[in-house]
């Protein structure tokens, strides 16, 4: 090993020793975010934006392709306007960023920074829904929003953050059910094919819904660690938004009628949950349908002859087959490059010297497991994309491995807690009453929460876990981030 | 004319009798904009957010393809943070939005929702520049911005709006003058290529130069009124904010030096420059550059046999030669879809019927001048092209001709009065002895001010226009939105 390829390497803590230290470690090593005078948010720093650009091409494609539009609502939301739906305003007026003077003024009435931009959609639909024929309204917007909040740590919880905001309405509950759900099924499908994070769909329970929500769905991923991190939400509102705010609209049968609401919501958040999902002691290691540089390319002995025209042709035929390609023909040694590129989870090396080029091949070591592949020159583009589905394969069944083996059934508070012990920190499946004061206590007496209620029911007993009373369904319990 | 059609068209106010009025009415009534609860901002409504998309789609490509890179930086200032340049702040403070309370508390520092953010680039590069080799950085972030402004009008001046704003930092001030140079000259080609606006490149004198910079330059374009309308800024910033924030680096020779900075951003105003040198009274005109519908086919005679089909195969064939492209296959009558889609400014129209069917040829008609052509169904997609092509070159041509028509030189104020009273607003050429109180006074005298000193300089005499000593440029001057 070279050496400043092991001070490189040094540089990481272990995430056996100290997960979260390693966490932080990857964020400042890899150069997703830097720290800020502006307490508890972040600068995203290129490589990390580029990964957020590619998160946000997907799945706007993906809203596109189900029929939404982007819009774009003010950042700030008037007092009055924010206090118009009774829980949606106890839910976030303790941690919103008040704005109270304009220049050298005092606003007559304040105005908070959006946390999220429900009464605002509203505001607007109430302008613009008046007919059946005004319906459904598909909307989305990209934009940052503002969460105090006391403790933070980069992308998992800072007090902005990025995220997309999905608002839909519609004529009937049905409908917006059936988008409530759809939303959901599209967050689970890009986690696990854009991602390669397995996802499990669920439904909140009463107490851990979104502020206004009468249902909040969520996927809960679980994290290399054993805990869970909630990759996306999705909520059905009903009407109650709709009576709060007053939006009215005529119907075929020319009554007036409560319209039907959603919101939907993914975030910077998902970056963390690549870096914890699929990360390692050599740093990150990202999935190739979001990764900046999908392919770097290291030469070998570069300044023998041919050496980097065989790299150059390479890399040009590599991006010509549109893959994200980098040649490192820096001065660094090939060694320092290694180490380099690892921590910043590209997920195919190419490595191509004079020894290479003489048999007409290069070698591809694959980030996620390091292997390393001989493969002809020939059709080289083609070989690469072909590495590049086996990555994603290979990092989803090892993330899906991981959390397999970290997914215990028990029936009692007691076998949870010794589960959590023994085992270490992972899903819990077991059975629930349905009260408040069982998911109240589970947590106390183990750490782990309800995370979601799973839609793949699974009839482990008929008792509760904690009462011992009849079970209503089984609870996904978790320590969460 | 159908009456749904008249009822349409007679919705907006004609220009000529109220420009302003005009305006209002198409970003109403082309549904671009909405007005909102919140004072002084408004929602930004899908088809106008769609030419927002498109012009940050071809803008993110110029500026990737010149080095560029996105980054994400906090959206608050502390207020300790904005007064380290002391021009900066003196310029920005009084037009800010500030954060006082987080939650329940008051903050101990007061935060400004930034108006632009050079000094969170600054404190960033002071983490992160420490040897010539770390530059330079090219940066670019795509964000809102908030400035106090107490009038405002939709595109034009708003309490948020919508921009991206490069930061870069160089080793030496030419590399920053040539970036600044540079960055102006992908502005004037974006407005050229993608908008169809011709805009004159020139420099701001030192009254109207940003807080900060040492140089100012900007584009300037004509609206149809004879306004003028700043379409873009880049600034030169020379070493000033590096001193501020104590940025420094160890060049080659190892000596510690002061890095220098430029800044330069676009912004939604653009919408509004797209508006007023294009529109009509018949609503919007759009350059098929940005258009988010560059082709509407509308049938006749929908319901006879063969005709849908047809206009269906059309769409697929125009959607597949990567057009945008809308069937209107709803019951509305063509007379009342000509009226729509010519207020929302679809810079093509193919209109097919039986008719046309049987001679295998449709109808186009062209937005910007209303001209009809028969054309072959053979290789359509190819013929639609070219006129695309066509419209950007006429609607390009058209607002040249009026920037010409509305270009006068002049050498005395009373003629640069009597010129603006007898011809209307416009541009007016003509020179000036650098001095400050000059300039003031051909403002306060003709209304007009100056706009730049354009880099394509004209001797129209070696007088100032307002005292007669020796000019030292030629100065654009205008009544400005």
């Amino acid at each position: 090993m070279a050496k400043n390829e092991k001070k490189m390497v040094d540089a990481i803590t272990s995430m056996d020793e100290d997960f979260a230290q390693w966490y932080t470690d990857i964020v400042k090593k890899a150069e997703l975010i830097a720290y800020t005078s502006v307490k508890g948010c972040m600068v995203i720093r290129p490589y990390g934006y580029a990964i957020w650009e590619n998160i946000q091409r997907i799945l706007d494609g993906m809203f596109k392709e189900t029929g939404h539009v982007n819009v774009n609502m003010p950042m700030f939301i008037p007092e009055s306007l924010l206090q118009k739906e009774k829980d949606h305003v106890e839910g976030f007026a303790p941690e919103v960023a008040w704005v109270t003077m304009g220049g050298e003024n005092k606003l007559e009435e304040r105005l908070c920074v959006r946390p999220t931009s429900e009464t605002l959609f509203c505001d607007h639909y109430k302008d613009i829904v008046h007919s059946y024929r005004d319906l459904p309204k598909l909307y989305n917007q990209w934009v940052s929003v503002v969460r105090w909040e006391k403790t933070t740590r980069p992308f998992l919880r800072s007090r902005e953050f990025l995220w997309q905001e999905g608002h839909t309405i519609h004529a009937t509950a049905q409908e917006a059910i059936d988008e409530t759900e759809r939303m959901l099924n599209v967050y689970a499908q890009f986690c696990e094919d854009a991602l390669a994070i397995p996802v499990v769909k669920g439904r909140k329970t009463e107490s851990d819904k979104f502020a206004g929500a009468v249902a909040t769905y969520a996927i809960e991923a679980l994290m290399h660690d054993g805990k869970a991190l909630q990759a996306g939400t999705s909520h059905y509102f009903g009407d109650g938004f709709a009576k709060a705010f007053d939006i009215q609209f005529a119907d075929k049968d020319n009554t007036l009628k409560y319209p039907h609401q959603t919101s939907w919501g993914m975030t910077t958040r998902l970056i963390g949950a690549i870096i914890m999902t699929h990360g390692d002691n050599n740093g990150l290691v990202l999935p190739p349908a979001v990764a900046p540089i999908q392919v770097v390319i290291v030469p070998a002995a570069m300044h023998k002859e041919g050496v980097l025209d065989k790299a150059h042709e390479i890399a040009d035929a590599l991006t010509a087959a549109g893959l994200r390609v980098k040649l490192d023909d820096s001065e660094n040694s090939p060694g320092w490059k290694f180490a380099e590129y690892e921590m910043k989870g590209v997920p195919v090396r190419v490595e191509i010297g004079p020894r290479d080029i003489a048999a007409n091949q290069c070698v591809i070591v694959t980030r996620h497991n390091g292997e390393k592949t001989a493969v002809s020159l020939d059709d080289l583009a083609a070989s690469v994309q072909a590495k590049l589905q086996e990555v994603h394969d290979g990092m989803y069944a090892a993330a899906l491995e991981n959390r397999k083996n970290r997914t215990f059934s028990c029936t009692t508070i007691d076998e949870i807690r010794q589960t959590l012990e023994e085992k270490g920190d992972g899903f819990i499946e077991a059975m629930w009453c349905g009260d408040e004061a069982c998911e109240d206590e589970v947590k106390a007496q183990t750490g782990a929460g309800s995370r979601c209620i799973p839609f793949e029911q699974k009839q482990l007993s008929d008792k509760c876990v904690c009462c011992g009373k009849p079970a209503k369904c089984m609870v996904l319990w978790g320590k969460a981030y």
